[in-house]
């Protein structure tokens, strides 16, 4: 009987383990857990999962290296593996089964790195209303007079004191109930949502309550840990969304639920698992957990604060239960996906999502673990493609208050774009594509160590500096051998266009200039195409050149044609000449450098100084939402009065995108480049 | 290394297995399925769970007959175990601790029967106003002109037939809509909770759709399966109480809870795993599974209805997600056991419940298994003692409506009495004690085949007649074999008091009257007391004399001591000297003969045709919260508008107890037993 399992071995890390044949590498890394990059989730179109297979059997089997123990040769392979790479063994893990026992090496620029993240909270103005408040009250006990039940009891309490009426009680709180008024000896801390729902009960006096919003991004999720009575972060914590797995964009995942039985489980399973991770992180981080000392006979439930004197500290020492309420945003299909709605009909025209209003929900329901009678509020969806993340980033910027035209662009996996004031706002969303955040790219990577973030080229010598992430050193001010650059992620791919148009490298139209005097321009001598090297073998950590190829610089100009038809449609759509302020959002958002934002053109002409980078906003408008509870009403009277625009069916968003493609130049549109792009490029014919 | 283990062998029934030495014999016969009576819940009290053991190992082990093998001898069993007995190995299960291989003997009165329930629905008059409603709608399909989302979609056409507005939906649901609006072809049929939530949404047009009313009583739960379309009661459906293996009576449950841990959660996973049952029994009975059709192509979900053309039937098909809405009521104790809440300190002065007000409750969030985004709607408590099973009596009878003074009396295992008119209701228990249902009795029993359930006494031969739960025909018509009797159950017991003081076999003070005819009086020559032979050892399936000695009198005294007393304190309270209707409620109550209620003083007097059964009216207010949801509020209400009198603390209760003890005779208080109790018996100084 023929053996239906096969032993892997993956190289370097070492990881090993017996799994089905035929199964694909990529499946094959994830059931022993290594992570293989998968920029267009297995639909064999990025390239990225390059390894290399060494066969052979291992001692328990015996030796039999006559025989294949992995699936033909596919044709697609031929696109990304040369014939010189293909003859060593190298293969597109995605296509590649197992037929028999394996051991596969992944090479370095082939391993998914640990993004780095970064979403700080930044200063924004909340009214202080929470949905969760916190009510302490004092009881008289039970007597034959006034036998009334213990809910009542408390009930007449908080109204007494504080006006509440007709409150209700989740059956979870219920049980509680009885012992902490008898703990706290008729004294309790309830804390109450909405005014309408008691939700916890503490023995005795407890001054502080907590809460968590989240920010799920398609490839990041950022979490602010605040204290609901004084209004502070107490902590930021994040992590990857871990279903990167499965696809990069959000049309991966969606494809990955289509095709795979349960995926849309699965995929849900692990988000929410994740978010359970980062509740651990956010409680965790507020008191050293070795540290925890043990509860001294006759003290009721954990004290708020501990202090630590070998420290001369004071931490506070929380539990999950401690978490009483968490907002949460994301797009449309990160919203669908982690609540486990179908996201089939938002990924097709005309593109509706299941719900738009915002939801609560249990958070046990979600399998979310916190204080068990506590709701998680979901932000609401404006459309299919403009998400409750948009929203987020709305009620956060609020350009529904002001007068001034604002054009607010969301550059995460997918850009969404807002335009208008107080009297009018649209949105969209376009098809950026991950090329901004680096797939597609020969050397695209995620903002992880190694990524080369910052570039400048020098317009006399075309001598490149850049900075990667990870070092603090520019590439001038350090040995080769230091740089350790591994590829180049979303803030140095604008960078990259705006230097090589600037220095005269590429022309408008995205093409090479074939005038070069420098070395670093070349034609690839298995593509014939043109490339420009970024960085040397020998300042890699890949022992190869880092280039820039032509077909990189077109994958560019799709993407920021795109943002940028869209940006003018809309304008156009609003009888618009120009707008008065452009904000960027998105981790990306925080990074990117505004002038050469404008150089290459991602948007229409602005003046720089009103070009302004609003981080994670998306992010803060969850905070708001779980400050304010007001903010909750207006998520949801934004989200329908904001009218989107389906782009695509737009009858001159060709046209647009066309001419979008090309590198701005002197033309009336671009006034603002002038003195920051040289005369002679700026007018180029 | 000694075996942690013992095999056990239960005879008759030949159930055996291994279980962990040092356990008593109840807990052992609960491991492997053997019911044994245990009516005082393993307080030692009642006697009831004799057994005789048959040491010696099995052939497993080999013999060794010179060791015990259960442990020592306790002093509570002399009371219950005669020495006779005792010799040939009787012991008392609750105990009896296993020791080492054991061979056990449970003798026929030892072992729990299943009781007969008879708890049909009555026609009470209703209002349709269910909390669950179901709305037909017909919407467009998305486009990209209205690329709205499905929730809204819906809920556009919801407001533009229905009126209904700001609908939120659970989340379950939501997962649902989808799928049913694209299966429906736009057009579903959505159930409304209270106006306020989706909680289903099926594909078409459908016509029907269902709930159960339940009514946990201490022994005994009651379904009512209910069209609340049509508010047809399509079947009722019932159970014993699971939790009747911890005892029999509310005090006996809360002493579990109190002593063993876990004991409060494995009591409500009992209940629940008995309500998952009856849900089945209600939606099985609609159609025979076995003549369940296949699906055929093209179809879309189930039928409603389904034809058996081989019967001329058509029978509904229907699944325990057709069930979209529950409404549960019960005393104090069975509302908190099932909700897990603490019920130890309603058990303690005071009797503090933990809340009063009626809960909606996720079904899911309690495991119960139907439709899984509806709710339970679980009535109000009154007090500790006077439940949420009383509110149901009392919003199926509505005295607060009437202008006559009603005195309601529902005789459960605890006596619970309403006093009043519509303009002013007070309520109070009593522990009429589990007597008057058959515990405590030496015969005593459940009303389960072989119970002796009436009673004639010929007051000149003192002759008996009696009738059995299963056989129809008396005594007199039959063969004294073919009668089996086994004991005596709940309304035999009330006859018998009467039939024996009618009949001047004892004196109004209980005692018996020592000058007698009959050869059925003895003197017990165990105990030296005096008895009375209702059934002969050949009339019966236990081979014994089935009597009611001096003992028996005395418990059924003070039961229904306690109850007079009761009455009679409430009505002074009211500075009332007599009512207007007395209505008997309960189980119980639909079996009890009036008269023979009257002439043995279990409530003050009254005109016999204002005497009244109302059968299960605890159910009735169930199924009238069902079916209209008003009747919620004016639970509600009247819960906390009906004034709870604790008669214990009442000066005078003792002194009204003392003389309840006698059996009425002729004093101004029973101007009704005239002419239906002889002469010379009322008139007995």
């Amino acid at each position: 009987m023929e053996d239906k399992m096969a032993m892997v071995i993956f190289q370097p890390s070492g990881q090993r383990g017996e799994v089905p044949k035929g199964i694909n590498l990529i499946e094959a890394s994830r059931l022993l857990g290594v992570d293989i990059e998968t920029l267009c989730g297995e639909k064999k179109v990025c390239g990225k999962c390059k390894v290399r297979i060494e066969e052979g059997r291992f001692e328990k089997y015996g030796i039999d290296s006559k025989k294949s123990h992995v699936s033909p040769w596919q044709e697609e392979e031929d696109k990304y593996i040369k014939a010189k790479e293909k003859e060593s063994g190298y293969r597109l893990a995605c296509v590649t089964n197992v037929e028999g026992d394996l051991l596969v090496f992944v090479p370095e620029e082939s391993r998914a790195g640990k993004q780095v993240v970064s979403k700080a909270a930044r200063d924004i103005e909340i009214e202080q209303n929470p949905a969760v408040k916190i009510y302490y009250v004092a009881v008289e006990g039970p007597s034959f007079e006034e036998p009334t039940g213990d809910f009542e009891r408390i009930c007449r309490g908080l109204e007494k004191e504080y006006g509440l009426s007709n409150l209700r009680i989740d059956i979870q709180t219920l049980r509680q109930l009885p012992t902490a008024l008898r703990d706290g000896d008729w004294k309790v801390t309830v804390s109450v949502w909405m005014d309408q729902e008691v939700i916890r009960v503490r023995p005795g006096k407890v001054e502080n309550h907590y809460g968590l919003a989240i920010d799920v991004g398609t490839t990041t999720v950022a979490g602010y840990f605040c204290n609901l009575t004084t209004m502070e972060v107490v902590d930021t914590v994040s992590l990857m969304n871990p279903q990167c797995k499965y696809g990069e964009d959000v049309m991966a995942r969606i494809t990955y639920h289509m095709t795979t039985p349960d995926g849309l489980k699965r995929m849900s399973n692990d988000i929410i698992e994740g978010l359970n991770w980062l509740i651990d992180q956010a409680v965790k981080g507020t008191y050293p957990p070795k540290k925890k000392k043990k509860k001294e006979k006759g003290e009721k439930g954990p004290a708020e604060y501990v202090e630590v004197p070998e420290e001369g500290k004071t931490y506070l020492r929380l539990t999950r239960e401690d978490i009483e309420d968490i907002t949460l945003g994301g797009n449309t299909a990160m919203h669908h996906i982690l609540l486990q709605l179908n996201p089939e009909h938002m990924g097709l025209a005309p593109f509706p999502p299941v719900i738009h209003h915002s939801l609560d929900i249990r958070a046990r329901d979600l399998n979310i673990d916190i204080n068990p009678s506590s709701y998680v509020f979901v932000l609401p969806n404006e459309a299919g493609f403009v998400g409750a993340d948009n929203v987020g980033v709305l009620i956060a910027e609020e350009p529904y208050k002001k007068d001034e035209i604002q054009l607010i662009i969301d550059i995460g996996t997918n850009g969404e774009l807002v335009l208008g004031n107080k009297h009018k706002l649209i949105s969209s969303s376009c098809a950026t594509g991950p090329a901004l955040e680096g797939a597609q790219l020969q050397f695209g990577m995620r903002a992880a160590p190694g990524a080369i973030e910052r570039i400048n080229i020098d317009p006399e010598t075309h001598e490149v500096d850049y900075k990667v992430i990870g070092r603090d050193a520019w590439r001038k001010y350090s040995e080769a051998k230091d740089m350790k650059a591994k590829g180049i992620c979303g803030s140095g791919i604008l960078d990259v266009l705006a230097e090589l148009y600037n220095a005269g490298i590429v022309m408008k139209s995205g093409v090479f200039n074939k005038d070069q005097k420098s070395d670093r321009y070349r034609k690839n001598p298995d593509t014939n195409q043109p490339e420009f090297v970024l960085a040397w073998a020998d300042e890699s950590s890949i022992s190869k050149d880092i280039v820039i190829t032509q077909k990189d610089v077109r994958q560019i100009q799709l993407a920021k044609g795109a943002l940028y038809a869209g940006c003018k449609l809309m304008m156009r759509r609003m009888g618009m000449e120009k707008v008065d302020k452009v904000k960027i959002a998105g981790a990306f958002g925080t990074h990117v450098d505004r002038e050469k934002a404008l150089i290459m053109g991602l948007f229409p002409d602005c003046e720089i100084e009103k070009i302004l980078s609003v981080g994670n906003a998306a992010g803060d408008g969850c905070r708001a939402a779980l400050l304010n509870r007001d903010k909750r009403k207006e998520a949801n009277w934004v989200s329908r009065n904001v009218e989107y625009i389906e782009l695509t069916v737009e009858g001159d968003f060709e046209t647009e995108f066309m001419e979008a493609l090309q590198i701005p130049h002197m033309t009336d549109e671009f006034p603002h480049l002038e003195g920051i792009v040289p005369d002679e490029i700026l007018h180029q014919k």
